[in-house]
């Protein structure tokens, strides 16, 4: 048995948990709520498509595995929805699962990968700025495309849309201008409040 | 509207029915199958994870796109089990599939990502060759721990395993040998018929 692929292994396993962390948003095709792997999935083919968009060069490696791996933390943080008052609670939970769970790798992984997440988290870099568009754009869309059913069960306002995620426009402004333009066309459809 | 938006988001619904598409293999966990965009997603880590077992040198992006974007053509072709007699016809419905969802882009991204797909699929360069061995090594070790249950279900054997997935040894060797070592084990343990 190697040793090191061993290792790699037993983190894999436990990062896979994030496959039985659902979302608040549901399916494009309505069918059920999203996992974070497959919203993980979704929003790094997202950002390797929508590239052009980006107003400064990216290097798209870091985009993507920042977006591989930035839900990894709610194995022990769960997930906590972007409109909720308890998110800034979730910071310090979620800091420690980053400290146990990229801690069971080597020390050279454990620093590239938690770099990568905290890299993520603090929106400061172009890759983070770009990259942090499509964890956004995606739950936008999906909702979109449901008619708002997150929106509606949660009491979500266009306001708190164009609030929570202003972030977009410097990190893809025409995605921004876009995301701006769904948000009235779903207040004009009646599935979403102003 | 943006119609270049709305076009990329066009085919992002389309290749988000991949999370419908299941494979023949549980989670790690045992507790359900997995499904294309999951299976996309552990192995894009995996392969950021394991770099240093790759015996030449590769280019992580291109490596990382082409496990993302492997399975979209089963929108169309299903999920073909890897031990199937009918995985040779399987090849000229991905084709086709290949040719319609990657179609739905300009022909700048349909002929990259048609691209990357083939180039996966032919798995002839560096690239490709590394990009493989976790499209086989995430069912076989999900097997393993699971005690072999697909492979009872299938009557697949080691031998099978081994012929089948030769090309591992070529993409990254020590984990070749690690592969071997778990089969070994696992007819040791009387989960897989030699």
């Amino acid at each position: 048995m190697n040793p090191k692929i061993a290792q790699y292994l037993d983190f894999i396993v436990e990062i896979d948990k994030i496959k039985s962390i659902f979302r608040k948003s549901r399916l494009f095709d309505r069918s059920r709520f999203e996992n974070d792997a497959e919203h993980s999935w979704t929003i790094s083919v997202m950002a390797a498509l929508f590239r052009e968009f980006s107003p400064f060069p990216v290097n798209l490696e870091r985009v993507l595995l920042m977006l591989l791996l930035h839900d990894v933390v709610e194995v022990d943080a769960g997930d906590t929805f972007l409109y909720s008052p308890e998110r800034g609670l979730a910071e310090e939970r979620e800091r420690k699962a980053a400290e146990r769970i990229f801690g069971m790798l080597d020390p050279e992984h454990r620093d590239l990968f938690r770099g990568l997440w905290e890299e993520f988290e603090a929106r400061e870099t172009p890759e983070a700025k770009y990259a942090a568009v499509f964890d956004r754009l995606e739950p936008i869309y999906q909702n979109y495309l449901n008619e708002g059913s997150t929106w509606e069960t949660h009491g979500v306002t266009r306001r708190m849309i164009l609030t929570a995620n202003a972030h977009i426009a410097e990190g893809a402004p025409e995605i921004w201008d876009f995301v701006r333009g769904l948000t009235d066309d779903a207040v004009e459809k009646g599935f979403l409040a102003p």
